[in-house]
């Protein structure tokens, strides 16, 4: 099978922009396989994704794709490959289950380099799949300290994303700001319904009849960062809050593995505050 | 076809209560077609639904239900029949459009008495349908003049709920109080989500991946009643806010007859600010 | 607002097809909003939508794109506008419910030019709405001769698309192909499954935990045509085929209403018998 | 946390039969958590499940269930407990990950004894979590003889369901009859749709628009059992089968688990080829 290359433009939207971006690829004999577009209205942006395989030397097209666009345009050519990632888990094993047997079996679409936690309860899972686990226990250690020694170690290892697979520790804005765009979340309510702590519990004491979990790009404000990927599950007066724990345990995995998959297929571009899912 | 009655029982829980209520309807050779139990575990409240066919002495069987339950237990004891509604509009006909072909065919489970709106936009619709509407303009009048005025059209006729089908006015908790229970609402967000007024311009700021509708029991906290019925709809970043309003306004026509479907066939009971739906 | 045009492009799959369909719009200075494409990998077929504003000289813009396209590509160049639809009905109102009341607020997409039964069950309701109905009873008659004088009825008028609302007569050969690719049916199922009569009592009989509806264009091959739309409805095993039916007739409705949407606004390709929907 | 216990009655209905069950169970001081029934109008079966708490006399509350029903009438007394499967497989590993890492954390509700295989490529996970795994070769032998094989296997167990985790062989009505209603398997079909071999291809020349999958108890006529659980994915024109395929083994997994949770809690009741899910 031929390597395939994702192309992302981002730039002020004017007339053209296809055709002038397909131009290029054209004069390359490069074969597009699939081409995605949006216009964002409010900010007369262009967003644009083309999927194409051929040989090609990665300077010139790049040269030529600048010299076609606006100077200020942002272009990302990307190879179509595994991603590195780096998990982050506290002591709930359903996403991380979903991520390790996945990745077992190579269907994934990213590499597992390491698996850190601050309780050592999944550590036994995870290294049954031979990938390295973690503890860096957040006791008796303030948050800047303890959130510190995390980073150094995630920093031990090349990644292009890291994967909050219930961490549950809320992260500084510091934190954040080091791997900005770079840290998917999967948070457990249909955000923005019950931001915070306990969103089950809220959602048992408000009486709703659907739960939900959102799938997001970590930003500095709490459960703010774009949206990627959101699911739900129908519930009835008969949940308790740990039956609505349960079932929303299972729409948090499948949740999380959807928004990760468009994102290592780099369908993702972001938005501002908002994503596009091509 | 035998009429069908519904017994709605709602007390403390202790043992032997299904045994109790269903043996007094077996006692009177009552035939219980379904029945429906719920315990809330919180308040320790017994909620029953029994559904039975037969003959009886109305007063008689009453009699016996208290006897064999605790002084303080409510007991309802209702024929099914068809419930007796007035609708509140204002210019949107999405959802009385539903209510009133489905009317038209005896597929609505009640009789809609009268339309009231406070615009003349959809007057002509209903009377196509021979319904009598009123306009109650709310132009040039203070909010409690106007609510007098609604209030005292909707008490000229016989009714069992007052439907508020995209009434687009607050109601002050005065109004609230004096139909308390009877009326039901159709809220255009996934509540808790986007509280308040534009629910789909606050989505679309947000960038959320699902929209959502909400039908409650109206209570004088604004869009905080015992929610019956949620539904969602799928967008995606292409979705403008008049998009997502259009997609919108399907799903809270669906969920607003949903939840009037469950309410008319007594299969609702208020537990508090939640619903017990059987 | 600006005029939209959509032009439908499907040829033989080759390296450039965009550059060049967008070099054609770019030169004439028109303004793409949206573009969609597919290549088909079995036929090697591509699929092409550009939705763009502008002003142009339609001959000059086909004549271009015949150049630069081979000549076996098939060009559709359409104005963006109001359909115009023949409906044809039975006894069942939801679906004719459903059209007439968007219909009446501007909400369809499409104008109902005539609605055809063969029953007189909906005449009332249609004309409610300044719609002429005409009842050809199909009593008394052979298939040939009823079918015979529906289609003299359905030529009366001017249309883009049939739409067949719960019509409950199987249609011959002859019909369907006077009507190729024009001709759009709701299923009362979720197809392949419970082709023929009456699927609700087919599903009932199966036990399936989940009903649907399917909205197709009509081919020769009974429920066999290219399916645009499916919807679905959780059951359970307290569902009578009535109820089955009466909770269908919802996803029906929503079902037909979305491929129609579609359809008018010209965004389903016709791939052999299955469709593109962009 | 007191022990469950759940009650199954199956019999021919007549009057008073809830307040017959309730009252034995009132009299030994037992306390109904919850109660559900249902009534076959086709062969007017009753149907009830009962969850309670207490201690009593088993022998002594059967007794007294026999004589206060019908001669007829099935009566199952289970404790709510751990179930004990064997489960088997072939090669794909999304439904078998899922059971193995829900068992390693104590949330599948049931203790898995042995996977048996008819290929060698999922024993390295099954044995990542001490689980017994046996691969027992299809190759160079009969139906028959492999079957017994497996059937020999199989027996060497302590088992109450057998699980078909996606194991691809046809089973003979032999190995059905010996595990009549014990035996659960998950279709990768939307059944009755697609019955047979390479649904997703099925599906996919059909151009359908949902995709789904079905858990049902294994009988004689293939893909005729008892369904469970259904569940769908929407899928679009470009989706190949390979990617329908990727996309419908989540939903397999989660299909089968959902049905699988609610036979290990006793809640689902064979009626016929149907079931009744409480």
């Amino acid at each position: 099978m031929n390597t395939e290359f994702i192309l992302q433009v981002q730039c002020a939207d004017c007339p053209g922009l296809i055709h002038k971006i397909t131009g290029v690829l054209f004069n390359h004999n490069l074969n597009v396989v699939r081409n995605d577009e949006y216009v964002d209205p409010q900010s007369n942006t262009f967003f644009n994704r083309a999927q194409f395989t051929g040989d090609f030397n990665r300077d010139q097209l790049n040269t030529e794709l600048k010299a076609a666009l606006s100077p200020s345009a942002q272009i990302k050519l990307l190879r179509s490959r595994q991603k590195k990632i780096v998990v982050l888990v506290t002591k709930e094993h359903h996403c991380i289950s979903d991520l390790l047997t996945r990745h077992e079996f190579g269907d994934l679409g990213a590499e597992i380099k390491a698996v850190i936690g601050n309780h050592d309860v999944l550590r036994s899972l995870v290294e049954k799949f031979d990938i390295p686990y973690f503890n860096i226990s957040h006791l008796n250690m303030d948050r800047a300290a303890h959130e510190d020694l995390v980073i150094k170690k995630i920093n031990e290892f090349e990644f292009d994303y890291i994967v909050l697979a219930k961490y549950m520790r809320i992260l500084t804005a510091n934190f954040v700001e080091q791997f900005q765009h770079k840290m998917i979340n999967i948070h457990h309510s249909f955000l923005p319904a019950f931001i915070g702590a306990n969103p089950y519990r809220q959602a048992y004491n408000r009486g709703v009849k659907i739960i939900g979990a959102t799938a997001h790009f970590v930003t500095a404000d709490l459960d703010e960062g774009p949206i990627i990927e959101q699911g739900i599950h129908r519930i009835n007066h008969q949940y308790s809050v740990k039956e609505m724990a349960k079932a929303g345990k299972d729409v948090e995995r499948d949740v999380l593995f959807k928004a990760l998959k468009k994102v290592f297929e780099d369908r993702v571009m972001i938005n501002g505050h908002k994503t596009i899912v091509f």
